[in-house]
């Protein structure tokens, strides 16, 4: 907005750059005669370094040999390995040029980035920084090199050292034109805002490509964390039902008949006799019940053929359903119910927290709170609250989802916690078991 | 076959009975007056003990209230609880009376048997054996009862105690007349076969009955340990890659086109447009890994519209599936599914003991053979072992049931194992990973 402060900006970075510069054709020189012998020599081809870079031929990578080479992940680099040299097989996320001599790659590992850098002559020869700068975003490169930890914090890569590359392998070649450039794709709205601001003007990539390119987008450090995260759901679910004399059980999902009211169905040509795709496991989870199976719980795919396009409703979703015996009273259910949640929140918490940054650096977060032992409300108690807020309710029939979300508020006014159950619906209404399915 | 023998056997039987009646009598009225007080005081009604035993009406079991009572599981009755009372839960399957103060009740829970006795007068009085007479097979009661070791082994039951019952309550009570009679469900062939030898004729259920009435037949020892079973099988084919860093992931099911060639597919009406159900989610899981999570797995329902009547073929399974990126070498896919399988099996035979022996008591089987380090065969290998044996094969070809049956034999013979990975099948034919799709 202020053209002389954008200049004195610009031209302050540009000196940064310049002692950088510097700094690195130092560190280079003094790393070379160790390396390779042939520093202060002036290069030219035939270069002697040519085995430390090239494309990697088809044939060499079909199941040749095992080489007993160990790989060390890009999440695994940390101060911890300063020195050392690494072998790292990750996607060039960006190539950036310092001039004809020195490049910085972002190499990408499963949602992990870190700096990679090449800096001649010495121990890299200018033909190999020349070689590097053809390799296109995306690519998948073998990267030997030794980790440095730099003087000053890097903002742009998970990771806080820096690889300094004494070898570069491309093992696969991406296109050199992306629909999704994985950088773009990895930025919050927040920094796009910013960006065009500044003028800098991030590039926004769309819903609609991102999942018209579904595979590039999955490369995000947030989707790569969702996937992980919801993969943890699952499985902290199970493990603690498992733990609760609970048995996982597989129902069918192609079924004669509907499973349950209310929900509208996908109709299929079973061999010539009309089925349905299950709308709920529900009366196989009772048909375990009653056979004597004592608890149960299934995590699998759902079908409603709904036409409501609400955040809510969705034609396939993935179930986590549980079903038991109880012995006295429905409190019993309450119980495992409250526990369970609990558990998966402190364990998600706990064993998750690079995920969960990962997501809040793109789709910031509030921490969900809840309470060490969950809050159970009766309806008749949500209803008297609502009705306290000045919101009339229908005391024998459902919450609407309007009704719902501000009880929800009132009760996080009133308790601090977002999670609670409901109970004692009106029998004319639904049970509570139903907002499991 | 001879009747002497028969005749001698069923006196024998009938002296014996006797023998145990006469020790029975004695052990109550001994433990009578410590219980009671009413030891040798000729029974009238009403009956002083009434409140000892009944049906609990309805309304007791609507959720009132939270009594604390702790209930033992029957597969916990063991010889370690001797003398102690207990409060168990099951299903009554089985009532023989002995004359009219003694009745012998086997209690059912979860696929464990224990053998409960009524024993009048004294701690029990004529009109609560009279009572617990009444009650139907597939009844749930509690029962309050002392523990006890008899003398001999008890045949019938998997618990080797007995319970002396004290107080018994019929929970809900089941039809006088079930279409399966769950004790018979749960014999062997063998056991079947045997009794019309000697003339004791034991019903024989149906496949068509045990699949009418499922919730009845899922009640058998061996059903209830075939799912404890199939569960652990998920179970440690999860944990194991999920410590070799896979991820589990969800796939659609619903998809717009056939999800693999040679399968036939069920289509149905998606909202006006045609879909499929996924015949694997060979293509999710692939772009999974273009997406860089690197490992992942799924286990989920598969859907395949053949027309093949095999025990090979189903239109519904629930599929087991791996994808892995590979650094080097397709053997370290192999290395996964080895190490895997492996784990699987020690693992199953370690913590499912009791789960396999009630499969093998009604379907007896061996345990499976297996190596620690599983045999690799190339698929040139497997042909020639084929050839040597007179067996000719397509060697650019698949091998069809009859050659990789007979081919498992060999390799049984040879090397002493069940289970063994062929790999290097020729280009023409599937590939490895097919198998355990």
């Amino acid at each position: 907005m202020e053209p002389e402060q954008q200049l004195s900006k610009k031209a302050a970075k540009k000196e940064a750059a310049k002692a950088e510069k510097l700094r690195r054709r130092q560190e280079a020189a003094a790393a070379a005669p160790a390396a390779s012998g042939v520093a202060g020599v002036s290069i030219d081809p035939p270069d002697p370094l040519a085995a430390n870079y090239g494309d990697i031929p088809m044939e060499d990578l079909q199941s040749k040999a095992i080489s007993g080479r160990v790989w060390t992940t890009v999440s695994a680099l940390t101060e911890e390995l300063k020195d050392r040299t690494v072998l790292i097989r990750g996607r060039v996320q960006t190539i950036r040029a310092l001039g004809k001599n020195m490049t910085f790659f972002t190499v990408r590992e499963k949602g992990y980035t870190v700096q990679c850098v090449l800096v001649a002559p010495g121990i890299v020869s200018s033909q190999m920084v020349k070689y590097a700068m053809t390799i296109t975003k995306e690519s998948f490169v073998d990267i030997e090199g030794v980790v440095k930890v730099p003087p000053q914090a890097i903002k742009e890569t998970s990771q806080q050292v820096e690889v300094q590359v004494r070898k570069i392998y491309c093992v696969n070649r991406a296109a050199a034109i992306l629909p999704i450039n994985v950088e773009d794709a990895s930025r919050s709205e927040a920094q796009i805002e910013k960006s065009l601001e500044t003028g800098e003007k991030f590039v926004r990539v769309n819903q609609d490509t991102r999942l018209n390119y579904r595979i590039l987008d999955l490369r995000t450090p947030a989707n790569q964390a969702i996937y992980r995260l919801e993969c943890q759901v699952s499985n902290l679910f199970r493990q603690y039902l498992l733990d609760e004399d609970f048995i996982e059980i597989y129902t069918p999902k192609l079924t004669a008949g509907t499973s349950e009211g209310g929900a509208a169905v996908f109709k299929l040509d079973y061999k010539k006799q009309p089925a349905c795709l299950a709308q709920s496991p529900q009366l196989h989870k009772q048909m375990a019940i009653c056979g004597d199976l004592g608890r149960v719980f299934i995590v699998g795919p759902v079908f409603r053929a709904e036409d409501s396009y609400t955040h809510r409703h969705l034609c396939e979703f993935t179930g986590l359903d549980i079903e038991m015996e109880i012995k006295e009273h429905y409190s019993e259910v309450m119980d495992v119910v409250d526990r369970l949640f609990v558990n998966m929140f402190d364990k998600l918490n706990e064993r998750c927290k690079k995920e969960l940054e990962a997501i809040g650096k793109q789709y910031p977060f509030t921490p969900l709170k809840y309470m060490r032992e969950t809050l159970r409300l009766t309806f008749e108690e949500g209803i008297q609250m609502l009705k306290d807020a000045g919101i009339e309710v229908d005391p024998l029939g459902d919450l609407n989802t309007e009704s719902e979300r501000i009880l929800g508020k009132l009760v996080l006014e009133k308790y601090g916690t977002e999670f609670y159950i409901l109970h004692r619906y009106p029998l004319a209404s639904t049970f509570l078991y139903n907002a499991l399915s």
